[in-house]
């Protein structure tokens, strides 16, 4: 049930409505890889990072099994920097400020003990990078998952389609399956979109929550109403990483099951939403996980009798 | 189980991206009733207009057990008219124009037969007149619901507040819950709301599906993705109508009915989206209705096993 990741570890600052942070930790695989870590012992991750990156951060994925022989540190480099501002909506947000470093010329490079991958996570990159590391498979792993963003379809869109065809599930929000199938109905999106290679769709909606497209199925899970929005920022990735880490850990690939990791992967990321950063993720505990399961199947629970 | 229904009975004219329309049969009275027709027998309509309105839509109005005794035909007058052009994304709209016409004086008169009412529904209009009906009746209905908008709260907000102690439930959407409650939060919106009077908050979304709030219990039901949404004219009152015409049938006011009612008028509301006016309500047929609110229950329906 190996399970490997690819994104970015990073460092990211970030201003709300409702306050704002110094540099705190970021980047999509640090919240997939958290995320998942409470359904899996162990995952492996491929990411870079510059010699600026805290060690105490390395030492709690490390403990909580995520393998870090992926994960490229470059010396006298610096980590990946994202700055961004939130409206006052939460839904929309600014970047502020963008530093690559590290990430400007990064190769990904697969280590031999992670070539037997069954299920890959693809975080948020540049398609040309996700694309390397399915290169470096010498077998297809039995999900792919993906998770991309109209910036990489603004500028790199036809690198995103040629990964699309090697992928079994694609997460975007709702703008970007507009963006990418070029209609406004989501229905027609998610039937386009899957004609591209992913036979599984997941539109992300932010506080409005999840759709899952797959032939003619569709699947709704709804965001929990939370009292307090302190930082959406990695709830997407947090999503991804319930969603992905759940499906590894129950080894069942059905459309049921899919149901169930993407209440997972929303329940999750609903946590990720009530601090900044990934300071939630980093405290919670199994029975607190299961209670918020619980509070999504309540949420749209309704028996009807149809009496024709 | 009898039910009154108070609200506009009009004519609108429509833009959307992908069409437009002559005058149409519109008013928040015609699509509630209209719904509400589908689960009863009879329903009471209290409104106004003028005699311009077609004497066949009022026959079919009539054909649906919908009595107009409380409906006022003014002579050599013209009925309120309103038109409007949606936006791309079809959750927001420009008034165009708006002709208040045999709306300006309105002074509602609940007959006697109307009197025992069970149900009422105050359709969205002038706080003062939905007040008005309030003050005729004798005895307290079972349940009142109230639909309004952001319109009322910022010209008339002190009458809307009076009205507001008098209602069960009240329905807005999530903007407008924000604007009444002047909390970004909806879990905070909606206990400041119910404060104000209804014991139930419904808070419509749109395409994004509607939330109930009931004391420390929220119910989440999707809007359908609908492979085209022709025209969201009248899908709030349509809602509305088959939200509290399956109450009224039903006589069952639990909160689990509640829920139940909500996918009813989800239901009716994703009709009258793929067609202009009301015209896809009039040609409903039960069994599409069942059928509908089977999508419903599958759209949501999902089991997991909590392990703890």
């Amino acid at each position: 049930m190996s399970l490997v990741i690819v994104g970015t570890v990073a460092f990211d600052r970030i201003e709300t409505p409702f306050g704002k942070t110094d540099r705190v930790i970021g980047g999509a695989a640090t919240y997939i890889a958290l995320a998942a870590s409470n359904y899996l012992q162990s995952s492996k991750l491929i990411s870079v990072i510059g010699d600026d990156f805290p060690q105490e951060t390395l030492n709690e994925m490390k403990s909580r099994g995520i393998d870090l022989e992926g994960l490229q540190i470059k010396a006298g480099e610096k980590s990946f920097f994202w700055a961004g501002r939130y409206h006052y909506d939460m839904n929309s947000r600014d970047t502020l400020e963008t530093q690559l470093n590290v990430l400007a010329d990064f190769k990904p490079v697969v280590p031999e003990s992670y070539k037997d991958c069954e299920f890959l996570m693809l975080g948020n990159l540049d398609p040309a990078v996700q694309m390397a590391v399915v290169d470096q498979l010498p077998h297809r792993p039995r999900l792919v998952v993906l998770d991309t963003m109209n910036f990489w379809m603004d500028i790199a869109l036809d690198k995103l389609k040629e990964v699309l065809k090697k992928v079994d599930v694609l997460t975007i929000n709702d703008e970007e399956a507009r963006q990418l199938s070029q209609e406004h109905s989501l229905v027609k999106a998610a039937r386009k979109i899957m004609a591209m290679g992913p036979r599984y769709l997941i539109i992300k909606k932010g506080e409005h929550g999840a759709l899952l497209f797959h032939e003619n199925s569709a699947f709704f899970a709804p965001a929990l109403p939370l009292e307090e929005v302190i930082d959406p920022t990695g709830a997407g990735d947090t999503f991804a990483g319930g969603f992905i880490g759940y499906l590894a850990s129950t080894q069942n690939l059905s459309f049921d099951n899919m149901k169930r990791a993407i209440v997972v992967g929303s329940a999750m990321a609903s946590f990720t939403c009530e601090k900044f950063g990934p300071e939630r993720l980093l405290e919670l505990t199994k029975p607190e996980i299961d209670a918020r399961v619980q509070q999504f199947v309540e949420l749209v629970d309704f028996d009807i009798e149809l009496v024709g």
